[in-house]
C-alpha cells in the first residue's frame, strides 16, 4: 500500500497502556547468513545483457573504473549486507568510490534511477554511494535492504589499483521461521509453487510488525495486515505478532478514535494522518479473526470498544437511506485507480465488516449491540440490493458503472441470494473488462468472492492464472503490482520504486489451506 | 603532492622495531566542537548566487525536494560532522535522501562533480549521498572531511514532510594546538595574516602523521613533510610527530633501502611504490634538521644508516663526469609540469642534501664518511658550475633551458660564488617567464634561494605577492596550487579535486621566524 494523505496539525492519540502491551509483544527476529548463488557482469551499466562469472572465481575478478559486478543471492532476501573488499595492484592511493544497487528482480538492475521521475519519493530506490577509505575493508551497510541482486559499480578507483569483492553475505531478518513449514502437497505443481512463494512473501514481510513490503513502505497498513494475519494463521502461527499489531493500531489513532490506515513505529508509535474507511473496518475483521484463532480474552477486553468505534463511525456515514454517503465513498480504498465508482464497494465492505462486528458483540455478550448491528446490517443489505442490483443486467451496478469490484463486495456482503451472486460473478469472467482490477489486494477478494458464489474451479483458475503469472516471469516473491497484460506497469510513474515482495499478495497459501483444501 | 607511479610486484620492507617505535610516538589528537558561523541557500543548485539565512532562523528553514542549505563554518575545518535533522509536516512516510557536499572554499560549492573528468580519482570529491530512514535523527558521518562549507541538498523527501536542519557541528581533529600560538607581530599586517594562515594550514595537516593535505591525499610525503617539520619547529614544536614520521619512512622502504616518496599508514604501514630522488634526499635533510632541534641520539643511531643509503644511492647516479645521469633526472620531482628541464635541479638538490649528510656524519663521528661526502660535494659542485653556469647569459642553463627552478637549486647548492648567485636570482625577477613555477613547494625554495642570494626585499615581496595573492581571493588556509594569473587552475583537469589546505604551502611562518625576523 502507498498513498498520500496530508492533514495539517494532526495530533494522533497515544494510549500508553496499549502501546506498552504492544512493546512486550515485540517478536524475536531470526537471522541467517546467506551468500550469493551466482554472479555476473552487466555488459553495460544499464544493459540487460550479462556475462556470467563462475562463483568461485569471484574473488579474483578485478573491477576498474566504470565496471560492475552483480551478485545473485538466488532468491529474495531481507537483511543486512556485508562486503569484504580488497584490491589488486599497488597500495590504494585514493578511496574506492562504489555505487551499490539492491534490486528485488533482474529488471531493476538495468534501470537508471536518474531517469525516474514518478510521484513517489526516489528516496525508496535502494541505492547507496559508498567511499571506502582503507582497503582491505569489511563494509557492513547499516540499512536493511530487500533484494535478490546486488549490483556493485566501481565509480572510481585510481590507476594504481583495482577492486576485488572477496566475499559478500546477507544476514537475513524475519520474525517468521520459514524453514519449519512443510512442503505443500496440493497435487498440482503450480499451486504448490504458488503456495510456497506466498509464504516466502509473507515471511519476508514479517518483521517487528507485519510490513506491507520490506523494500517500501516497510510499514503497517491495516488492509495488508488483515491478509497477512490470515496467511500467518495457516503457516507461522505467530499470534503475538498479530496481537501486537492490533494493539499498535489501537494505541495510536485519530483524535476522534478512528483507526488510521497505517502506522509508524519509529522513532515512536504514531498513527499516520490517513483514514480509509474500508481499512479501519478491516481492523474489526482482523480482531474478530484473531479471536477465532486464539480466544484471547485480554485482547477482546482491551480492543472491543475500539473496534465498535470503527463500525459506529462508518454507520454514521449511511444514515440517509441506509446507503453510504459521499464522504464514506471518498474515504474508501478498494483498489488503485480513479476510474472505479466505489459506492457499491464501500457499502459492501461495511456490510461485510458488520458480520464480524456482530460476532465480536456476541463474544462480549453485548447483546443489545449485536442486535443493533444485525438490524443495521439487514437495512444496509436491503438498501444495497435495491440500489445496486440490476435485474435486467443480472449484476450489480454502482451509479451507472458495472465493475468487477462492485460484484466482489456485493457478493462478499451477501447482498443477493446465492444464484444471483453466482450470476454476477460469472459475468465478471465473461464480460467485465474496465475498470480492470489493479492490485493483488483486490484480486484476493475476487478469489474469495468467486468461492463465496460457489465458483470453485474459477477461483482456482484465477489463482493459477494471476499469481502463477508472476511466477512465469520469474518472481520468487509476489508483487505489489501485477498485470499480465502490462508486466512493466507501475502505479508510481516508474517501476524502479515498485515493491516486488508485497504482503497483500501473500494470501494464496491461506486460500488453499482454509478454503480450497481445508482437510488436505 | 599527488603523483602516479606503478611498480608491479612491489614488496616494500617492514622493520618491526622502527615501526613499533613510530607507533609509540603516535600523537594525541585534540578535538574541538565548532558550529556554523553563517548559512545561506544557493539560488540554484550549481549557482554562485546566494540568499543569506540569519543563523538563528536556520532550525526553522524547511527543505523540500531539490532545495539546498549551505552552512559556513567560518574557516577551514578538519573533522567529523554531526547533523541533527528533524521535519515539519506529517510524519515522514519515506526516507530523507540527502546529498552532502563538503567544500574547502566557496567556489567548490557550485561545481557540479558530475562534470569532473580529470585524471585524479573522483573518489576524492567530498560528497556523500545519505538516506535517513527515521526522523528526527542525529546523523554522525563516519568519514573525516576538510571543509569550510557544507552544502546539504534535499534529493527527495515526500509530499508529506520537509526537512529541518536543527543543529550542525564539526568535531575538529588535529595534533597541533593552534590556540597556544601567540599572534604574530611582524609590523606588517599582510605578513601577520600570511603567518597566521600558514600555521592554520599546518595545524589542519597535522594528524596522526604530517599529511600533505587533509582533503587529499591525507598522506605522508617526504617533500611536504620536511617543510612541515621546519614550520612546526617555529610553532607547535611537536618533535615526537616529526620523529614518528622519520621512523615511519625508515620503517618501510623500497627493497633496496631507498626511502619512498610517500607512505601509507592504514591498514598497516607500507611504503608507496613511488621513488623520487629529491624527496628521498629530503629525508636526509629532515633528519639532520630534526637533530639540530633536538640532539636526539636515539634517532641518530637508528636512522643514520638509512640516511646515508639515500645519499649513496643518489651519488651512484652521477659517477660519469660527476653529473646526475638520465635516470636520476627522471626520478626528480622539483615541480609539476613536463616543460621543466631538470638536470641542473636534480644535481642541485643532491649537492644541497650532501651539506646535511656531512653534518650527520660529523654528528655520528663518522669522519671518513664525512670526508668522502665533502669530496663528492666539491666534485659535484665543480662539475655543476662547469656544466650549467653560462658566463655570457649570467645565469645557469640546463641542457639549453633557462628556468627559475634551475637558478633556485644551483643557488641553494652554493654552486656559484655569491655575486653570481645574486646575478642569476635577479634575472629570475626580470626576465624568466617560462616554464613558470607551478607549486607552492617550488615557491618556497624560490624564496629561500632569493634569501641565500642576499635578495631579502625581493624575498619578502614574493612572500607577500604569492601567498598574499591567495589571501586576496579569500583563502583561510594556503593551497596546493596557486597561480595568480590563472586562479582557477587545476593540475588535475578539474579544480573540484584541488586541495585548498596543503602542507607544502605552510612555510611562510618558518621563513619569517627563522630567516627574515629571527630575533623579533
Amino acid at each position: 500500500m502507498a498513498l498520500i494523505s496530508i492533514i495539517p496539525d494532526f495530533y494522533p492519540t497515544g494510549d500508553t497502556r496499549l502501546l506498552a502491551r504492544a512493546e512486550e509483544l515485540k517478536p524475536t527476529l531470526h537471522h541467517t547468513i546467506r551468500e550469493p548463488m551466482g554472479a555476473f557482469k552487466l555488459k553495460e551499466r544499464y544493459s540487460k545483457e550479462k556475462n556470467d562469472i563462475v562463483l568461485h572465481q569471484l574473488p579474483h575478478i578485478t573491477m576498474g573504473k566504470g565496471e560492475n559486478i552483480c551478485l545473485d543471492f538466488g532468491e529474495h532476501q531481507v537483511g543486512y549486507v556485508t562486503l569484504d573488499l580488497t584490491y589488486s595492484g599497488s597500495h590504494p592511493d585514493a578511496p574506492a568510490f562504489l555505487k551499490l544497487k539492491f534490486a528485488e528482480n533482474f529488471r531493476e538492475l538495468s534501470e537508471n534511477s536518474l531517469e525516474y521521475s514518478g510521484w513517489l519519493s526516489r528516496s525508496w530506490i535502494q541505492e547507496e554511494y559508498v567511499h571506502v577509505d582503507v582497503l582491505p575493508a569489511r563494509v557492513t551497510l547499516p540499512r536493511r535492504y530487500a533484494f535478490r541482486y546486488l549490483k556493485i559499480t566501481m565509480m572510481d578507483t585510481s590507476p594504481k589499483y583495482k577492486l576485488l569483492v572477496k566475499h559478500a553475505e546477507c544476514m537475513t531478518e524475519t520474525a517468521a521461521e520459514l524453514e519449519k513449514i512443510a512442503e505443500p502437497d496440493t497435487g498440482d505443481e503450480k499451486l504448490n509453487r504458488i503456495y510456497s512463494v506466498s509464504l516466502k512473501t509473507l515471511a519476508d514481510c514479517m518483521q517487528e510488525v507485519f510490513e506491507d513490503g520490506p523494500k517500501r513502505d516497510r510499514r503497517l497498513w491495516v488492509g495488508d495486515f488483515r491478509l497477512q494475519a490470515l496467511t500467518n494463521y495457516v503457516s507461522f502461527k505467530n499470534y503475538d505478532l498479530v496481537k501486537r499489531c492490533l494493539y499498535l493500531f489501537g494505541g495510536s489513532r485519530f483524535p476522534d478514535g478512528r483507526v488510521s490506515a497505517c502506522l509508524f513505529t519509529k522513532p515512536t508509535v504514531e498513527a499516520d494522518d490517513t483514514y480509509l474507511m474500508d481499512y479501519s473496518l478491516m481492523y474489526v475483521v482482523a480482531l474478530e479473526e484473531y479471536l477465532q484463532e486464539t480466544g484471547d480474552e485480554e485482547a477482546l477486553n482491551d480492543l472491543y470498544d475500539i473496534a465498535m468505534q470503527q463500525v459506529e463511525y462508518a454507520l454514521r456515514q449511511c444514515e440517509a437511506g441506509d446507503v453510504v454517503n459521499e464522504q464514506a465513498v471518498k474515504d474508501t480504498f478498494i483498489d488503485w485507480g480513479d476510474e472505479l465508482e466505489k459506492t457499491a464497494c464501500s457499502q459492501g465492505v461495511l456490510i461485510f465488516a458488520l458480520r464480524y462486528a456482530r460476532r465480536l458483540a456476541r463474544r462480549r455478550n453485548d447483546w443489545s449491540q449485536a442486535n443493533w448491528l444485525l438490524q443495521r446490517q439487514d437495512a444496509l443489505r436491503k438498501a444495497a440490493y435495491e440500489r445496486f442490483w440490476d435485474e435486467e443486467k443480472g449484476c450489480f451496478v454502482s451509479n451507472g458503472q458495472i465493475s468487477i469490484a462492485s460484484q466482489i463486495w456485493m457478493v462478499l456482503a451477501d447482498v443477493a441470494e446465492p444464484e444471483k451472486a453466482a450470476q454476477a460473478m460469472r459475468k465478471t469472467l465473461e464480460e467485465m473488462d474496465e475498470p480492470a482490477m489493479q492490485t493483488p489486494y483486490l484480486h484476493h477478494y475476487y478469489v474469495m468472492a468467486l468461492l463465496r458464489a460457489g465458483l470453485r474451479d474459477e477461483a482456482i483458475a484465477h489463482l493459477k492464472n494471476y499469481w502463477g503469472g508472476m511466477l512465469d516471469v520469474g518472481a520468487d516473491t509476489f508483487w505489489e503490482c501485477w498485470d499480465g497484460k502490462d508486466p512493466d506497469r507501475s502505479p508510481y510513474g516508474g517501476s524502479v520504486v515498485n515493491s516486488y515482495c508485497h504482503a497483500w499478495s501473500c494470501t494464496p497459501a491461506y486460500i488453499m489451506d482454509r478454503v480450497l483444501f481445508p482437510h488436505s
